[in-house]
């Protein structure tokens, strides 16, 4: 069997609110190059699953507003292959969509689940880590990737382990909710938790049987909209049946309760993952040499040299997107974000509180939409 | 006699370093409202002079950068009362023009010069200030205005205090330059020094006698430029003797040999004064409640409040003219200056630093001057 059998999907949604200004509603985190000079996020992602997935076992499932950049940003990937969203239905109906048209083209299929806004330092630890799942999946089981912990992280859920059942594989006992922070301690002192970072490996037939055990109607609708992909049916059954599906993530619809019938097992992964998700964690990365390395004061610059003038500052990181001379006085552990209509200063160690700004926006209402 | 005899000179030089970005040399400190809403700091000075000089005996020396700036934001100044300096020589050269050009129009004149940047609470106790040093003038001395220390200031000369030598007129011992932490505390601690605002008050003679037995080349030059004051020679002779002249401080040229044979005084002053040098002390002034206040977290938002966002933000000064919205997290003390082409961020205690930004920017040369 050629290495090359996994059919991958891609939900490419979410607009990575802890990453505002940077990223917005209308140009999210996965587009921007935020690790690898001139590749984005997503096409990092693309480029890590191509040893398992040729470009046409490889879907991306997007938005409308998201489906001319994607689009560009992989051009090696088939039309038919980007799955746009009418309108954003939680994660569910997204890997469902993309499980239903495969299975339409093989009922066989194997297919991986893999969220684009994710960073992976070692790519091929990864290929070897997905291997493995995929032989889980050859089991019958539905397959997750966790991530074994460094840290007592209170920004993921978490995964129990349970027995080992193969090699390299073990049960999921329990899907975890993201825990307090005394919580996620005693989950890291016992070796027996992973962060849970939505990678799935599964028989398309197996999540659909599991899909349609415990959520009827969400997998009667993905059914009716597959049958019609392709088709000259496909946008009025898509326009039709796509705003009735129920918005729930896949963990909560069908993960959780498989689980509980020991259908879900995990590979602890150990390849470099992060999530990205704010700017603290953007430093962290950027820091590393191969991402660029800090000056001699430890900070990031993400920014033309000549605009950014830092004195006496160390250990901040400074991005810089609309052209402005940027100088800094005496700053430690902090975020600078300069984008043309927007300025972030934030402490490193309240980078989550972002996400706190972007709710106020919204508060405001329309006036402060374009910021958004 | 009428209250309204004095000559006022307002020297309105000196870009503000340390309040860049906001002032800039083509639009520097004295130009903009930093204090009271709608009023430059030029104007505000301008208009406490009032009740000691009438718009006819005030004299504004500039820059040609500035010469505009200032007409229009002083429409009562009559033309002729704006001297118009082709090139910095320095505040001997500045303050000596306007002495010489009003002792041919009024040979008893008594002048007083008052710097166009600095900061009054109460103009009230500062025209009784200053009456009582037109007392001393008419006495023949060489009047200056010191302010009583309210803290161990580094970034001020200094006036060592003599006798009392009339009613609310201390003789000046000795002038002193910039002192140390230290030797700055054991100042304020004596009581026998004041800070040096450089305010004089005295009679145009006595000046130009001084300047005469000091500095006679640069006497003779300025007596020869205000011979030609108004007639048809004026831009001739300004252009070929002007640049001749020594670029010299008033204290250097004048002020310390007059202190030395027993000519200067002082009237300690106690009116409220401040430089506004730098963003530290700005954000001070506007944190009381005459210039605004703060917020409830002790913050100074110069801005439109909807295009700022202050989240666990405390005791910082926010200052913004790009219209962009600005969001701040976790920030202590800390500086936000937001301008169309800069953007400062800086901890409050260093703000006396931001001259080191200028500099900077300067030794990157040509490419940076637009933003000097």
């Amino acid at each position: 069997m050629s290495s090359r059998t996994l059919y991958s999907v891609v939900p490419a949604g979410g607009s990575g609110t802890r990453l505002w200004p940077l990223s917005r509603a209308n140009h999210p985190k996965f587009l921007h190059a935020l690790a690898h000079p001139g590749q984005s996020i997503l096409q990092a992602t693309v480029a890590r699953l191509t040893p398992l997935s040729p470009p046409d076992r490889t879907f991306v499932v997007t938005g409308v507003a998201h489906a001319a950049a994607v689009a560009r940003q992989l051009p090696d990937l088939p039309e038919e292959n980007l799955l746009v969203e009418p309108s954003p239905r939680d994660s569910c109906a997204a890997i469902g969509l993309a499980a239903a048209v495969i299975a339409r083209r093989d009922p066989d299929a194997i297919m991986g689940s893999f969220a684009a806004d994710h960073l992976v330092r070692r790519p091929s630890a990864f290929q070897d880590a997905i291997r493995v799942a995929i032989e889980g999946a050859r089991r019958g089981l539905l397959m997750t990737v966790g991530i074994k912990p460094t840290h007592p992280e209170t920004g993921y859920g978490y995964l129990r382990m349970g027995e080992t059942i193969g090699d390299g594989i073990m049960q999921v006992a329990e899907f975890k909710e993201k825990p307090s922070a005394d919580v996620a301690a005693e989950y890291l002192r016992s070796g027996q938790y992973l962060w849970n970072a939505s990678m799935f490996v599964w028989r398309v037939g197996v999540f659909l049987d599991e899909l349609a055990r415990q959520r009827p109607e969400l997998h009667a609708g993905l059914t009716t909209i597959a049958a019609a992909w392709g088709t000259p049916e496909q946008d009025r059954v898509l326009g039709e049946v796509w705003p009735t599906l129920q918005r729930i993530s896949v963990d909560h619809a069908v993960m959780e309760g498989a689980a509980d019938v020991g259908k879900v097992a995990t590979v602890p992964g150990d390849f470099g993952w992060t999530d990205l998700g704010d700017f603290h964690t953007l430093g962290e990365i950027r820091a590393e040499e191969e991402f660029g390395g800090t000056d001699d004061a430890g900070n990031v610059v993400m920014a033309d040299p000549d605009t950014v003038v830092l004195q006496d500052t160390t250990g901040s990181v400074v991005v810089a997107q609309s052209g402005r001379m940027i100088a800094t006085v005496g700053l430690r552990d902090a975020i600078v974000v300069d984008t043309p209509d927007a300025l972030l200063v934030c402490s490193r160690k309240q980078a989550q509180e972002v996400k706190a700004i972007v709710d106020e926006l919204k508060r405001r209402g329309d006036s402060h939409s374009h910021l958004l």
